[in-house]
């Protein structure tokens, strides 16, 4: 049997485009089933339940491609029937501002993930710009993540720092995600964002409690930058499953398309600083084997040939993360009396 | 010459109460010259324009006793008109939220003070109940300090962790303010609180930099709470004279009234915990010589038996913090021509 016969379910657990028609072609194309996606990085409370009304609509214009997607059975059910299941969810805890009640009202909306922080500090954890030592906050850093378990919104880390990763860990009752980040021992220090990457003892920990990482190829994050290989891509898959074994590891390619330049400084700066504290070089171009979602299937098929039997590409490909969202998305006590029937 | 005759201008560098005339008729009784008053704690931007819009109407309905005060000189003119200059500012950065721009648009406001952070973690430094290692963060908190220098709009430090006071001070061109703490090594460690107060190290820092603290008859942070003598707070003026001279102390009495308690757990806890991480026991009991600021003589006149001198108590009670005030609430281009005239 092929692999297109087999069509494994395909979890990106990343993206962030400017959501438009466009992007929803392309992961019919490209066979993706469900698709995580941002809405906001530093939009508040107001400005994310506007991004909210877009996607209302959107999901209304575009309802033969995709759907919103809020329990794991809902992922089944949509890409079963060809469209692509959106996820919701924040790059950053901005939506929750410093109140620990717009956990509640954003899962109400559908949100499912949240990262505790980008890149930077704020009132609940601590990014990879700042130094190693700033972790998750002591009240409302661990309420927030409390309260996220509670509800059923997946705990993200993948910009944050690897003390505020721990942390995250050590307080969220529930497995969390690295969404979107590689290791930083294969990738190696050549690439200047490695830091943004997760060390070995961390990915290993987030594997004993049940937590996924989803490998990118983010050119700024990946080994060789835009030159890195397909084989290269492959290897650091298989360099992953080495470490932690083929429940844990999954896809998160930090694509994004669509955005005018200018919006890197939105991400870069936000509002907190006039100029960006890294240089702005302009898009990355995305490796030729990765140029969009379409080109999905080069990694399923280069997985293939490496080897990974079909059960565990499957794993790969999206069931680790359906079985991570399954579980994560659904509130606590549901949870509890889950386990106990 | 009486000390009343004298009449040095008096002070207070901070106090919290909820705005109202009987507030403004005790200042009067005390002779209290000047006050600074908190705005802000949890309140965002659009909460805080409320707040200055309450303000506004008090500052009318009451301009035979108070006026907004923008300048050192708006100090003493109103001081010396038998009224109370009102100074505004914030116990946290959060009416700034996440935007570099709001610092200027809140000076244009008026507000000429903003405390980092109160006693927690947010965007910009962390507060005395978060571990001692928390500092001001790398982006958004330096971006602040520099942009408050700018403008200016005067640092206060009072209710941060240790490493955030001496961040602060390392980062901000002009000194900065201990508006309301006391001496940790006077205090003592009986006090459960003392961890607000501030180290010898950082009140040396401090006035090697310029700084001033205010020192706080309020219980929670004072040698034998309640139960404090007046003799013991002079002994804490004297033993901070003794460690950094006349010109770095001044007074800072946390005073506030007229709140319902639930307005504790606002303060405790604002909006990002359902309930307080510090059990609720009411509002504290204040000294029996100090019940309200119309008692302030009692502190004048025991400084006075003290043997402090005339200059020495002018100091104290307001000398210092109009210097650092009228330094300091004026735009750093202004200061920059001002030095160079």
């Amino acid at each position: 049997m092929t692999l297109s016969a087999r069509k494994p379910l395909l979890i990106d657990a990343l993206q962030y485009n400017k959501p438009e028609r466009a992007r929803f072609e392309e992961w019919k194309r490209g066979g993706v089933g469900c698709v995580h996606v941002t809405l906001s990085i530093w939009e508040n409370a107001r400005e994310t339940l506007t991004v909210i009304g877009e996607w209302n609509r959107l999901l209304e214009q575009n309802d033969d491609l995709i759907a919103l997607a809020t329990t794991g059975e809902d992922i089944e059910r949509i890409a079963a029937s060809g469209r692509t299941a959106v996820v919701y969810g924040f790059q950053d805890t901005s939506p929750f501002e410093d109140d620990i009640e717009l956990i509640e009202i954003f899962y109400q909306l559908g949100v499912r993930i949240a990262q505790l922080t980008y890149n930077v500090q704020n009132r609940v954890a601590s990014g990879c710009w700042e130094p190693d030592e700033a972790g998750v906050s002591k009240f409302f850093g661990r309420n927030v993540i409390a309260e996220m378990n509670r509800v059923g919104m997946v705990v993200d880390v993948s910009h944050c720092t690897e003390r505020t990763c721990f942390d995250a860990i050590e307080y969220s009752s529930r497995p969390i995600a690295v969404t979107h980040a590689n290791p930083q021992e294969f990738v190696g220090t050549d690439i200047e964002l490695n830091r943004r990457n997760k060390s070995t003892a961390l990915i290993k920990r987030l594997a004993e409690t049940g937590g996924v990482i989803g490998l990118s190829n983010y050119p700024k994050i990946m080994k060789n930058g835009s030159d890195c290989t397909l084989d290269t891509f492959l290897d650091m898959v298989s360099w992953t499953v080495d470490l932690v074994g083929t429940d844990h590891v999954g896809l998160g390619t930090d694509f994004y398309d669509g955005w005018p330049e200018s919006q890197i400084k939105w991400w870069r700066a936000g509002r907190w600083a006039r100029e960006s504290a890294i240089p702005i070089k302009g898009f990355s171009k995305w490796p030729s084997w990765f140029q969009s979602p379409v080109d999905f299937p080069n990694i399923l098929e280069g997985l293939e040939k490496r080897g990974f039997s079909g059960e565990e590409i499957a794993r790969i490909a999206g069931g680790n993360w359906l079985k991570l969202f399954r579980e994560g998305f659904v509130p606590a006590a549901s949870a509890r009396t889950a386990n106990a029937a």
